[in-house]
C-alpha cells in the first residue's frame, strides 16, 4: 500500500517540499517553498491543509527562515524568529497545531545557547522531530483505532484527515489505513465536503492511490446512506478539542453527527493529542474562521450564486460532545466522560 | 414585488417558453420548446424543473404535440398522444405531478368527442387551465403558510420550491412571498443544494430579484446556523408525499429535517395537493432516481473527484413524516396524523 507524503524536506533540504493540494485530483505536483511569504501563501491558499500537516509546514519554515539567519547576533535571530513565528500563526485562526509547532520551535530557540548557527542546527532538529513524530503519531492513531474497524466495515468520512493532512498515514484515515494493513476489507464513503471538496478531491484520490474502496457523495447524501442501512460508523478528524472534548472540525462535521446519533451509527474523532486543547474549556470557546464569499458564489471559476446576496461560509463547526462516541488519539480511546484538561496532550 | 414566471405559452402560442434554469444565475434566458424531443431534453437537463413546473411543461408540451396531429383520424391521435405522453412520462420518475398531469390530458383527449380538430382544442383549454390552476394553487399555499411565517421569520429552504419550479409563486416560498406581498420583514438562508446548486443558483436568484433578503450557505452549514439560533423554520418543497406523510424531496431535505429536530426548530413543507401520493403507502415504496457520477465527479466542468471512484448520486431522499412539523397545501396545514389517502388532492 503506498500512502502519499504531504510535507518533507527538499532533497537539498533548502525548502519545504509540499504536495500542491489546490490541483488535486487532477495533478499530483510537488512545489518547493523556500520563503516566509510563500509559506503564508501556501497555507492560506490551503495548498498545504490539515491541522497537523501545517503545524509541521509551519515549524519546517521557521528552520528555513533561522537558516537565512546564520551569522547573525544572537537577539537578532531570536526577535526575527518570533515576528516570523507571529506571522506564520496568523494565517489561520482555528487549529491548535499550529501555534503549538510555532511555540515548541520557539521554546528550543530560545533554549539553544550558543551562537546563530547552534540556534539553526537545533532548529532543523527541532522541525525534523515534530514531523518524525507525526509520522509516529498517525500511526499509534492507526493502532488504537484499529478495534473500531472491524472487518467488512463501511466508514463515513468527511473532509481530509487522511495522509495529506498529516506528516504520515493521516488521523481519522489512520485506522482504516492500518485495518487495510492488516488485511481487513474496507470501504471508505468519503463526504465531497463543501465547499472546497477536500472529500472528493483528497481524501478519494488518496485512498483511491493507495488502493482502498471509495464512494463519493455530495455532504447532504449521508443521512441517505446512514438510513439505507450502509454505514457502520462516521471516523472525522479534528482541528481542536475542548477540555470537555467539543470537538472544531470542518464544516459539515456537526450534521453529520446528528445524523449518526439518529441511526445509532458511532462517531469517532480520531486526531493527534496536540489538538487537544486544555485551555479551551468548552467548543463555544473557539473562534470559527469565516471564509470568504468567493468559495460558495463563484465555485470552481463558474457563477453559483448571484453577486447581490449575502453569503454565509464558516470554515468550522462545533460538533459537542454528547455526540461524540469516542475519541481516538495517539494517546489510546477516549470514552466519555471527556477530560482533556492539562497533561492530555504530548 | 417581481416574481419570475418560469413557465407559459409563447406569445404566438406555437410553443411552451420556458426559463433556461441552466444558464441561472449568469444570463436570463427564456427558450421556447416545440417539439417533444425538445421538451423531453429540456425536462431531463433540468432545463425546466420542478415538480409543478415540470406537469405543467409535460401538459403543455402534449398539446403541441396534438396541434401537429390537427387534420389526422381521431383514432391516431389519440394513440400519437398516448404515445408522447409515455415518452415525456420516461423523463423523470420520481415526481408524481407529471403523470398526473399526462393522465388529467388523455383524459380529456379520451373524453373529447369530435375530431382531431376538437381534441386540440380540449387539450389546449386544458392545459392552460392546469397552468392557471398551478398560479392560484400556489397563492392558496402561500395564504395558508402564511401564519406559519410571522414578521421577521429566518426562513431555511432547500433546493427550489419557488417561482422558478411552478406556474405561481412556488409552493416553499409562496408563504415567504406572500408574507413579504403582506408586509412582513423575512431573510430567507438558502442552502445551495448540491449538486446541482437549485438553492444558490436559482432560489437565491428568484428571491434577491423579488427584493427578499437572501443568504446563501452550503447544506452542511444549516446545522451551525440552527445551533447558533438563527434559524426560526425551515420550510422545504416535496416531490411526493405519501398516503402516510412521508416526503420524498431533494436529496438534503431529510438530514436538514433531523437537524431541525434536534434543535427544536419547526420542519414545515409546503407542496400542491397534486403531490400526495394516496397510492404510495408510505415513503419506502417511492423509488429514488440516481442521477449520472458526472454530476459530482466533474463539477463546474473541473475535475473534483478522481476518475477511478465510485460515486453515490441519489436525486431525492425521504423524510419520514414523524420529523414533519406540518405539510401546507393548497387545502390547509396538515399537521399529524398526517392520512393523504384517496380524495386529498386535487
Amino acid at each position: 500500500m503506498e500512502i502519499v507524503q504531504a510535507v518533507r524536506w527538499s532533497d537539498d533540504g533548502t525548502a519545504v517540499r509540499i504536495v500542491d493540494q489546490r490541483l488535486l485530483p487532477e495533478r499530483y505536483v510537488e512545489c518547493d517553498v523556500r520563503t516566509i511569504d510563500e509559506l503564508c501563501e501556501a497555507i492560506r491558499g490551503l495548498a498545504v491543509r490539515g491541522a497537523p500537516a501545517i503545524g509541521i509546514a509551519g515549524a519546517m519554515g521557521l528552520a528555513l527562515v533561522a537558516a537565512k539567519l546564520d551569522g547573525a547576533p544572537r537577539d537578532e535571530v531570536l526577535q526575527r524568529l518570533k515576528h516570523a513565528a507571529d506571522t506564520i500563526r496568523a494565517t489561520r485562526p482555528t487549529a491548535v497545531n499550529l501555534p503549538w509547532a510555532l511555540d515548541r520551535m520557539m521554546r528550543t530557540a530560545c533554549a539553544t545557547s550558543g551562537d546563530a548557527g547552534d540556534i539553526v542546527s537545533a532548529l532543523r532538529r527541532e522541525a525534523s522531530a515534530i514531523l518524525e513524530e507525526d509520522r509516529a503519531m498517525c500511526r499509534r492513531i492507526g493502532e488504537h483505532g484499529l478495534a473500531l474497524v472491524p472487518d467488512g466495515s463501511r466508514v463515513l468520512t468527511h473532509c481530509n484527515a487522511g495522509a495529506l493532512a498529516t506528516g504520515g498515514m493521516g488521523t481519522a484515515l489512520a485506522p482504516v489505513y492500518r485495518a487495510v494493513e492488516a488485511g481487513r476489507r474496507i470501504e471508505v464513503f468519503a463526504d465531497e465536503t463543501r465547499p472546497l471538496l477536500q472529500g472528493s478531491r483528497l481524501t478519494a484520490w488518496e485512498l483511491s492511490r493507495a488502493g482502498v474502496p471509495v464512494t463519493v457523495l455530495a455532504d447532504s447524501m449521508a443521512a441517505s446512506l446512514m438510513r439505507a442501512g450502509r454505514i457502520d460508523l462516521c471516523l472525522v478528524g479534528a482541528d481542536r478539542i475542548a477540555a470537555n472534548g467539543d470537538v472544531a472540525n470542518k464544516i459539515g462535521t456537526y450534521p453529520l453527527a446528528i445524523a449518526a446519533r439518529h441511526h445509532g451509527i458511532p462517531f469517532y474523532v480520531a486526531a493527534p493529542s496536540s489538538t487537544f486543547d486544555p485551555g479551551t474549556p468548552t467548543g463555544d470557546a473557539i473562534v470559527i474562521e469565516q471564509r470568504g464569499d468567493a468559495e460558495l458564489r463563484a465555485s470552481f471559476g463558474v457563477a453559483t450564486a448571484p453577486d447581490d446576496v449575502s453569503v454565509y461560509n464558516p470554515a468550522f463547526d462545533v460538533t459537542p460532545h454528547d455526540l461524540v462516541t469516542a475519541i481516538v488519539s495517539d494517546r489510546g480511546v477516549h470514552r466519555p466522560p471527556f477530560a482533556f484538561g492539562e497533561g492530555t496532550r504530548s
